[in-house]
């Protein structure tokens, strides 16, 4: 079964991109099918499928990535192998009467019939401003699913089933299209696979790549829940120095090149958790010219790369026309050799109790989620998977999706604008404007407040050590933190954020020259807390009162009390 | 918020069940309040929750499990610690202003309503037979669901936001009281906690109570996604021998006393997981008295029961009157200690698309899970927490789910009737007479086929090793599986069920002496293979077309070829 997405008319004359930067390297974007292309796919429970059923011709001219994983691979991802039962029914001719598979009748599923009804991708309601954007097809809708519905392509006999692994056929083709024309991977032997959200795949890619003791390059600050579940799974971080435009390749590459000298009998890192747009916590978007240094110190020390990019489609738009995250390649779009697991999800872009997301890397890579799958998680729900398939397949299309998906990061931006704007009000003069200090972002949701902490009296002196600093330092940060709760707004403590340095692991006595070689370090030569900031959940109106109130904390604070000689906090 | 679950008429006499045998000592199932009963929650996203909120007043005259899970936790499971940032966003008053979380504004869901056709609980027109129980407030009916509803329960703003890990406060909420009604676990500090099914539960138990070379007593044949679970986190499974009421009490005792003396060095196991009801593969439930036996020797030796439990519900109904499985305790039910990680389903019986179920345990176990959803998991789909609490809680009711989960178990009976009759009937008579066998059940979806091959001319000698042997069935079965698939019905393989022997592993150089210590087993004294049929998901006239045709595969393999010396089978 290959269904061509290839309008009859045109031919596909997809190149390989250059070096994925401009569209007019990357022809395909231009070819976005209609739902009318998609074809029509056999309907069955839980068949077999794959992202290449889906491609369009280009790719069978693309080299494979020649990826070989066997050097990645833990002790966990080369034993597991996918489920034997499931293997066991895959899809006999039609007179076949399965005893297999305890897999209920369809006719026992007390679902008779689903009905969604789906925004407008414009969704003028909530931005309060319309975009108008030629040749969209998308349109506000329902959709609706019967249990037994042969004539659609796919019904709740087949959503509420036990699915394949992978996913369910009518997503995979439909996201295979959208992978295609976004990111157009510059190899052949890519696939998809549904996850249950970025958390979820992250630690099944740290289960498949990384066996317990095993170590992990990361950014110094970091996805707190990243943080914890590689601890849980008993890796050891490693943190590579950030700048202003995120992880610092010369870092990353002094690290590796060092690594056997400074760590004899620790087996040298092969895998990088990055967060490459809207970076959490910082809010840092890697330009293009950063993701090529990193993906060069990548290629040059044979490591993986884990994308962990879910606020990658709230890149901000500077103009009313294509979607801005598609001038920014992805880290997927950028190695040809295959070297990327790229983790996409719907909780910033659709919800977050859908819990699904997906996955797109070499097929052998995909494998081992896929055998992770049936031996655990099993596959997102088929409710989440049949309510979004109905929404961005059959009501908004291709054209609508992307519609919604640039609004929406254009929401961001004027919530982002407005919280920016309230610090420069409230943040930005008297006492606090030498203390308080932020960069402007480009994508995501957050924003990463510096508060320089050098002028609190017990934090002036020079001859306090690294380890009370950093007591001292935690002490401000909590008082903040409940100053804020106090006058009524929460504001998230930086410090889980912070990535553990690699000696208080206790795993490598280090002597030092690791620190030197990690480079210049964001906030690491100031006497400073960080708090992350987030426009996405408060509404526009609360965002100015949010900040004031963190104003008048912040002043509380650092403001010398008059006719006190006492420091305004006090290190008991 | 404490909300009772007591009608105001009536006040609670309920009393620790003496050994959970009848109902008259488990009175709160006397006591299913009505929907009415239920209260009104506090409506806030992703609110805490505990089953401690909902539980009838009995639980706080109940004492405690009392259960130490410190000498039970793995490496993993003692590390993980619930979510750093998820614990930081507890809510405050309704005047704070959240710049704290990466939760998108429920605003930007593009989800406007949902609404949801159920069947109804009596469920005709898939069972040809009308249930009619009396006091039944199940009816058939519609759940809406809107984007913003503030007059609701639930609405899409909360449902499709990150929710609390242990699961939506309103299905927490109907589950306390229907485990409460159905198992009435005798100690009080229980908890629930939602998981996304039984295999993604149990592989979350092995990791949290399990490390790598860790050993694990299952039954000797058991479900094959377990044992390759296990197997890739590098688990040593322990085959507990079986006979006709599943795991053999003085086998697994056995197995303990003597694992010191057997097995030096090695830690001894300290789980048990079973399936006690509809065991998969095999079919048998355990009557109470075995449950009861291996309850006991869980407690002589303290170790933990995993207990899967997804058939439970699909216990055949003898009459017309109240649910059957409510006469057989559960494990949960019987373990005063807490000593049981009870694992239940709705892939059984709602639809495995779902992805949803529950587990129960005490509140110290289930932190573990908790902690582990925090960091990976997350939590099952909000779609399919509010779909199956619209309808089983505000659709069904608490009696109408009972009534559907007692149609559907009648529904099951009768297919299995149905297949068993074509059993006897196909397989019955003839060559097949002395070389198939089977035993009636009681519950579930499976029936275990015997095929004695010992009149296979190449199996008939007396001098083939126990190797050779296993090898030569192994070729057997393929033959028997293809023959069929040739014949137009797929069985399940009974290999792929078989727990590997101890031995096998290389984990332990077992002496014999470990396999007489195992016992009477199942099978083993004999030269045969296994089939698994199932009944649950073929049309019901299939049934006996499917038996048919496994008939003559059988026929054409076990007849001998009139004029041919050679056997019907050859090895070479």
């Amino acid at each position: 079964m290959h269904i061509s997405n290839e309008t009859s008319s045109g031919s596909c004359s997809c190149s390989v991109p250059g070096n994925g930067l401009g569209q007019n390297s990357i022809p395909c974007r231009k070819r976005l099918p209609g739902l009318s292309d998609l074809g029509t796919l056999k309907r069955t429970l839980a068949p077999i499928t794959t992202a290449d059923l889906f491609k369009p011709p280009c790719y069978s001219e693309r080299p494979k990535s020649g990826i070989d994983i066997s050097k990645f691979l833990s002790r966990e991802g080369r034993v597991r192998q996918p489920s034997s039962l499931k293997a066991s029914v895959a899809e006999f001719g039609e007179d076949m009467i399965s005893l297999g598979t305890g897999r209920p009748s369809p006719d026992t599923y007390p679902f008779e019939r689903m009905e969604f009804a789906y925004s407008s991708p414009n969704a003028t309601a909530w931005t309060g401003q319309a975009m108008s954007i030629h040749g969209s097809q998308g349109k506000e809708g329902t959709g609706i699913v019967y249990k037994q519905d042969p004539s659609a392509s796919i019904d709740l006999s087949i959503a509420l089933s036990y699915g394949y692994s992978l996913g369910s056929e009518q997503l995979i083709q439909y996201l295979t299209t959208h992978v295609s024309h976004v990111h157009s991977p510059p190899y052949s032997d890519w696939e998809i696979c549904l996850t249950g959200g970025n958390t979820s795949a992250m630690e099944t890619a740290f289960r498949n790549f990384t066996d317990p003791g095993d170590f992990v390059l990361v950014e110094e600050y970091t996805y707190s829940g990243m943080i914890e579940a590689a601890s849980a799974l008993g890796l050891i971080l490693v943190p590579v120095a950030m700048d202003a435009d995120g992880i610092n390749a010369d870092s990353l590459d002094n690290i590796l090149s060092t690594w056997n000298d400074l760590h004899q009998g620790n087996p040298a890192p092969k895998l990088l958790y990055t967060i490459p747009t809207g970076h959490n916590p910082t809010g840092i978007t890697q330009p293009l010219h950063r993701r090529q240094e990193i993906l060069d110190v990548a290629e040059k020390h044979d490591i993986l790369i884990l994308e962990d990019d879910p606020y990658y489609y709230l890149h901000f738009p500077q103009t009313h026309g294509d979607s801005d995250f598609l001038s920014l390649p992805s880290y997927l779009a950028l190695s040809r050799t295959g070297r990327v697991i790229r983790l996409d999800s719907t909780s910033k872009i659709l919800a977050p109790g859908l819990r699904l997301g997906w996955l797109t890397a070499p097929k052998a890579i995909v494998e081992t989620f896929q055998a992770a799958h049936d031996l655990g998680f099993v596959h997102p729900s088929g409710l989440s998977q049949v309510a979004v398939y109905k929404l961005i397949s059959e009501t908004w299309g291709h054209d609508g999706f992307l519609q919604w998906l640039n609004v929406l990061a254009g929401n961001y931006r004027d919530k982002a604008s407005a919280l920016l704007q309230a610090m420069e009000r409230e943040l930005g003069w008297g006492i606090l404007a030498d203390i308080c200090s932020w960069s402007e972002i480009r994508a995501g949701m957050f924003i990463w407040l510096k508060v320089d902490c050098s002028t609190l009296p017990d934090m002036s002196g020079t001859l306090m050590d690294a380890e009370a600093r950093q007591q001292a330092l935690m002490k401000i940060e909590d008082k903040i933190y409940m100053e804020a709760l106090k006058e009524g707004v929460l504001a998230c403590k930086g410090s889980p954020f912070q990535t553990p340095p690699l000696t208080s692991t206790g795993a490598i006595n280090d002597d030092g020259q690791l620190s030197a070689a990690l480079g210049t370090s964001l906030g690491k030569e100031n006497v400073a807390v960080f708090l992350r900031l987030t426009f996405a959940s408060a509404e526009a109106a609360d965002l100015a009162k949010a900040v004031g109130r963190l104003g008048i904390a912040l002043r509380n604070i650092f403001t010398p009390k008059s006719g006190e000689a006492t420091p305004a906090i006090s290190f008991q």
